[in-house]
């Protein structure tokens, strides 16, 4: 169970809940005829991305019509969804959140966006999930027969330290569903995927929804794989479709064993108390000219 | 004194380490005259690189002729230089070790290397530097009127903590002399420089040997500044030169404001208890279905 088939959905999302609902089956099925085992959606694939939006297609999970189709779409295709994500409503909050399906159609996950989409480039992109949307308050791994696997959303990948910490715990493999935008998109969506991958020897891949020039927040799409040699293995522009890689977790065993950072980690000199010892040093050495 | 000129010196070390050290003075001078007030020369700049080659050309340092040249020539042009790195020698310890000296020819800090080069990606590239060398036991920074910096040593940049660190203390430019080579540096030079910048928004500089086709070790060049935005703002291919960069530090607090992800950290989320409460919402998922 070394190997498999990765699927990544870059979709067009519109205004109509049940056709996006029905596109993103639809997409399920074509990547599990191909044979892919595990499938990803873009974030928020039920719905097009504004925080206008999220109160009025927000549902529970689970509970909800989206996480039934994803559910049942598990159990037809049999293969595991990381189900880009959803708005989700629980009591009076809202979160961007993750649902995740074994094949058995089971929720066996859910990844609450955990760092919120809070940015404001002057004149390009002004975004601020943290007017409507709670943060989640806790980080997401599960089990496959083939790796365990981490999840993110979007502006999650920002944010080193997570990554670090699943790989850490064992994560082969990190999932983002993720709409970077026509500002962040070109200066930094490939960029920081590879500084997860390279920086942590793991596989990385994205799922975008596709560009739509017309919607208040236009994705930049390039829904991505990158293996943990830092090297892109598949990629999309911003055009609707399935990207697929072949995982062979061979490979990063390989990476690990030629460049062996993950076993050359000084922890032992990434503590505070380490810090000041220096200083110490540093001082002695300014008072010995 | 938010803006200054950095300088990088990629210069072609060869056998000679009196012409070495010449050639680094001169460079120094040139940089100087350029109106640069901190230069980075390369690593590894009084030597060929290569295991055999350390022990012969290993210094005390203070005490050694390179030391010397460096401090007289911070002085006589009163600039901070930050000495690549040479052999330093120590009882019958031999490291990997960057000097640092003030515009009064201080000798302020020294890094030595502390995640030593030790890889083998077969057929391509295998050295062993804990073959002879001994790892240093802290990190350093150090404080100019202009910014406080941090130093790494070529495989230093591939741990991501070390930055993090180095930020989270203060650090707005790391620099990292450093020799890739021929195989990691087309594959990852760039890419961790970017990475570095990127997730801590800081300035990242680092200074390579030029390439020589002959050496036991042909390094990859290709000397960079890189800006707290990720972009590629000063760079060189693989000949001896000097590159410069102006850092407005202004920049790096407007990207800072632009995108937070400084301030946005979940450092609730990235311990290990939190993740422990995670498995167990998990089984909690599990059993619900």
């Amino acid at each position: 169970m070394s190997k498999f088939k990765l699927a990544m959905i870059q979709m067009a999302v519109g205004i109509s809940k049940p056709d996006n609902l029905a596109k993103a089956v639809k997409f399920i099925q074509e990547a599990s005829s191909s044979g892919a085992s595990i499938i990803t959606l873009p974030e928020c694939f039920n719905s097009p991305y504004g925080t206008k939006y999220f109160p009025e297609y927000a549902e529970s999970i689970p509970g909800g019509p989206s996480t039934e189709a994803l559910s049942k779409a598990a159990k037809e295709n049999s293969v595991y969804i990381v189900g880009g994500s959803i708005p989700e409503k629980d009591g009076d909050r809202l979160y961007n959140t993750c649902a995740v399906f074994n094949p058995k159609g089971e929720l066996i996950t859910k990844h609450r966006k955990v760092h919120l989409f809070d940015i404001n480039v002057p004149g390009k992109i002004r975004f601020q999930e943290s007017e409507v949307l709670s943060p989640g308050e806790s980080l997401t791994m599960f089990s496959t027969p083939y790796c365990t696997i981490g999840v993110g959303i979007c502006y999650d990948i920002r944010f080193a330290e997570m990554a670090q910490i699943y790989s850490n715990k064992g994560c082969s493999l990190l999932l983002y569903p993720g709409a970077f935008n026509m500002t962040t998109g070109p200066a930094h969506w490939e960029a920081i995927q590879r500084a997860r991958a390279l920086d942590n020897q793991v596989f990385v891949a994205t799922a975008s929804p596709a560009r739509d020039e017309n919607a208040d927040y236009v994705a930049w799409g390039h829904s991505s794989v990158v293996d943990p040699w830092g090297t892109v293995i598949s990629k999309t522009e911003e055009k609707e479709g399935v990207i697929y890689a072949n995982i062979d977790l061979s490979r990063l065993e390989e990476v690990r064993k030629m460049i062996p950072i993950t076993k050359q980690k000084r922890y032992d000199l990434y503590q505070p108390a380490t810090l000041a010892l220096k200083k110490i040093r540093q001082d002695d050495l300014y008072d010995s000219h």
